[in-house]
């Protein structure tokens, strides 16, 4: 079944092939009376925004986005906001090969296996093109949770993790990984060139946290804080794992070192001397900052050949040319950071919807 | 927002506290005409139930399943099926402390904060009892699902892994930790014994693997199959963390080991030489098995004392005493079990409402 | 496809046949707080009971309602309400005729066209006995929506129409037909009794007016407050036509005669002068009063013969023996009342949620 | 709360003011491999457009559609389909007026109690411009159940009835109120233009039978084919009732009146006498027409002036000038066909999900 619709009261619809006319998103259930127009949108969507470094696609895309609706006088209505992307620079004559062969760790097999047929130019819906509507809806989320700062990064690239010593919030936005050790990231500039060089391509593990997250957000049992990240995370393009607080690290401690001890606060509410949790129990924000990790798994598309069938069942071998990332874990920073928010927006309406 | 309900078209929804009368789960959605009884949920129930063994809680519940509604003549009718378990073997006694100071790890903070107040005998909605109920619900999931074999087993407990080469089928019904590897669930007694013995508590890791599932099953983008199944898994008590095949190791790979190469099959479907991907592509499941895995942190309520604070504000040092499971990752087995065996039978009935 | 939840954010599920042990519901989202015990539910329940006048169905039901979870201390705790009635006048050998044949103007046909085969015990699932979950529930709703006063009557019973000049709110709790009018009341008693005796039987208008209702609640553009109201009253059974304000009579003005023209009121907001609208613009409650109107067609089990045919194919004729009532439109008059309520507490909680 | 989403597993969004650059609707869950392109659309538009006749309003709207994505070589691929209609003729100095004082019957009012301000260009998303939105995305619903015939038409315009003995399904489409009738249609055209020249409006019936609905389609409880159906008409701007078959008049029959009788076929499906019950039973369909009525009010644009207030409070007097419809419910009745043949579709599809 085709779900593209993600949220509960807060609710994002997006749509678009990576070759057709355009993409977007349709957002419902925003607040009115918010401050919102195109400008406030586009910086996000030019962090994700493809060729602007050697370290990803070389596809052009200004990805300029178009507000449709639902803003009134540069503020939001309460009704539907339609963003819309148009596609520039496609090259679908790229992907004759790709229409017959199927590409290994690609949706091609999948899609076919459910559909019948598929839009193959540039992997149609599949594509990671998507995830620049997601980034235009989250910049409205953005607008919804003014209280929360979310800030993602990668803190492993192809198996190289950075020092969490030499932590650098200011570093983020410096060098084209969003990493936030200067000096791990100079190491991933030699990896990325040598990956993309070899045509090979490589993984990564982007780390998100929301601070300011208030005390009480949160859905048990079936829309918990954390099951509702899981989900928008794992909805993200070639992520395979998803990690709350300590993760799977958390199931390596005894419980007296996985306790996140608490006591009184200054303001009236407990101070916590640990964060092993990530800032939510019980499925609900505990007002600790709110931490996730996602790992993507490297790019599929690589010149490298690998031996495939084609749609008539025969075998077949496939280099994946065309524009590729080495490695849709950078690029998948400010979509993390934007599904954090997303998330983040609903939980906030649904907490106030029940208790006013 | 409570939100207690899960599925798109196969659904249910779960109610209950550990200490009150009752739980139960309505499951809606199921299609008509499929054997089911009593004695075809309760086996399902009895994996789960506590007390069988000296490495589990000592709380005797007989779980015993009664089935109210949605079965006519031994056969489901295609209408709400309304599942109930009694709680029989309460001690809220036990809970005066809890109901005074938060005990850290668990969502006794989080839910004051919410609410305004909660009931605190033994974590009330937040128990893990709850999930009694869905391996009730589960039990009617895999009369849907008849062509899956769903099977979990832990991997990993207090840190110690299995040998994969040890991998034993069979073996995983004969020792209390659901544990492939017979050399492993010796090793695992005694440190289940130690960490009891010691006040503390252990985490674990579940795998499950879902053989049968056909190529097409899912719903890009936002019911994908690893995005459902990561929501499932993470909405379960003590999960920090999911992955999909290699999960996290696979953004460690290159593009070209990573990869999943396919050849042609005497059925004319593809044969995979590999299964990085844990038999899912683009959200929809590629025909091999599907592999996931959950982190479960240890037990938060552990015998040793933790630093908190009370209801008032004041600090406070919390035992958490009660009848605990010292390593929560056990039971949890065929809680994830039930869990994948729901998302599948939801995916099935979608793909089949948008296929025909 | 089975859908026994209604609802967005304040939701409930019911479950339960005329002839199984039992029925309840689930409500899922309500406020944590407000008070609720057995005795604030079971006046409402007692108004819908069977067998209270010689007009409805002699079947004895307590319709006792147990509260199994969500509720501690007296109050509410957000987390799901299970509430469960159990079924004590079962007489299910009335129905052996009604497992063979085809009953006019029940869902017998249609089930089994639907789910090949059903369960024929007192109309199992389709039965009328459904609703007293819908007014259990409702009961949990007027809780939620302490600041609006919901009233339902009847307006019209076998084609006779009360006199509205003469409604008195009062005469509606002392008659057996929640008839405003008494003089109506007194020939309704004849009309009922009639029908009764010529195993005939009668249809009826149901109003229901909501006051207090504040403007802005509701959800364009398919959660309209009248799109809500209108799915929550068709889907009880017999309804077979739903109006807000004027409704068809509306089609027959014109449009300075359907204008509500408003005036300066003296807190600020406006005045209306006339409701043709029904209190809803837009899908949205202007402020005053909501008022709808529910048509239920006559009891579909009489015990005059009509030609049908049997499960085989074969023609037959059936008398719908059992106990029914003879206007299923009068005890209707406590459903509608629930079924208002619960949209309405959906609708607060939705708005709410968008406006803080 | 902004809720633009209809349906269940077939699901439409759409977004856009009456007065903004475009307007839109976004399928998901179509199936694929249906032929589709603009051809087949924008005759359904073309039905519904303004400025064809005197009748309706002047403004012209092309509205031409464009497909802007779920549509690869003709045929629809099973991702979201995203429509776009641009909005061409819009005069918003119009609404200088309507700016500051609220229109009665409007949703002006209601609007600016809810959101705080409001698009007031044209009604903003109130207009009845968005139902061309769903028109469009009928038009897809259509290529899904290809089994199916719905038609709409006028059964009354101002009171005045049709002659049922003189329907004649042919003239529905030679004059310009899709009225079965031609007596009546001629007698409209008297009504409308005196209407009009008084500065008046008037209101309509509209009816609209689906045949080849098969047995079975519809889903207990909350989503009974005549819950969805009156959730979908109940939704159209003006319409203030909706009737399944007979209505309310079922409730003044008999039952032994009102019941459909039922004798063998020839198929081995059973042919009923009657159809009081318009097709549906239980809230599943019978294989009998489905027949369904929605009453409109008369536009609330009106030359006439009405008392009113304006956003300060103070008294106001309100002409509605601009071009409007002198009866919304001519251009009704291929928004009630696009509506009925959405919820067909879903129910299709929610059909075959859960019987295979």
């Amino acid at each position: 079944m085709s779900y593209n619709t993600f949220g509960r009261v807060f609710r994002f619809t997006t749509w678009g092939e990576s070759h057709g006319p355009a993409l977007g998103v349709v957002v419902d259930g925003c607040p009115p009376g918010l401050p919102l127009d195109e400008a406030a949108i586009q910086p996000w969507l030019d962090r994700r925004r493809p060729g602007t470094s050697r370290f990803t696609t070389q596809r052009q895309e200004p990805d300029a986005v178009r507000i449709l609706s639902g803003v009134f006088e540069g503020r939001t209505t309460g009704t539907p906001i339609s963003l819309l992307i148009e596609n520039v620079d496609q090259r679908s004559k790229d992907y004759s090969e790709v229409a017959l062969a199927y590409r290994p760790g690609h949706a091609d097999y999948a899609y076919d296996a459910k559909y019948g047929f598929r839009d193959y130019r540039g992997g149609g819906r599949s594509s990671a093109r998507e995830t620049a509507a997601r980034v235009a809806a989250g910049a409205v989320a953005r607008a919804v949770i003014g209280e929360v700062r979310v800030r993602a990064y990668l803190v492993e690239l192809g198996g190289d993790a950075i020092d969490r010593a030499a932590f650098d919030d200011a570093a983020i936005d410096t060098n084209p990984f969003f990493c936030p050790d200067p000096a791990a990231a100079a190491r991933w500039e030699r990896l990325v060139d040598d990956a993309r060089k070899a045509g090979s391509s490589l993984g990564a593990v982007v780390e998100c946290v929301a601070t300011g997250v208030p005390a009480g957000w949160g859905a048990p049992l079936y829309a918990k804080l954390d099951s509702e990240l899981a989900a928008g995370l794992m909805s993200i393009n070639a992520v395979k794992g998803v990690e709350i607080g300590d993760g799977f690290q958390a199931a390596r401690l005894s419980g007296e070192t996985n306790a996140d001890p608490m006591r009184p606060g200054t303001d009236g509410r407990p101070v916590f001397e640990a964060n092993h949790a990530g800032g939510i129990a019980g499925g609900i924000a505990t007002g600790q900052p709110v931490v996730v990790r996602a790992a993507l798994k490297p790019t599929s598309s690589i010149l490298t050949p690998v031996p495939t069938v084609d749609r008539t069942g025969a075998a077949a071998e496939i280099r994946t040319k065309g524009r590729h990332d080495p490695c849709v874990g950078i690029r998948a920073a400010p979509v993390v950071e934007a599904m954090v928010a997303l998330v983040l927006a609903d939980q906030k309406l649904l907490h106030r919807a029940q208790m006013g």
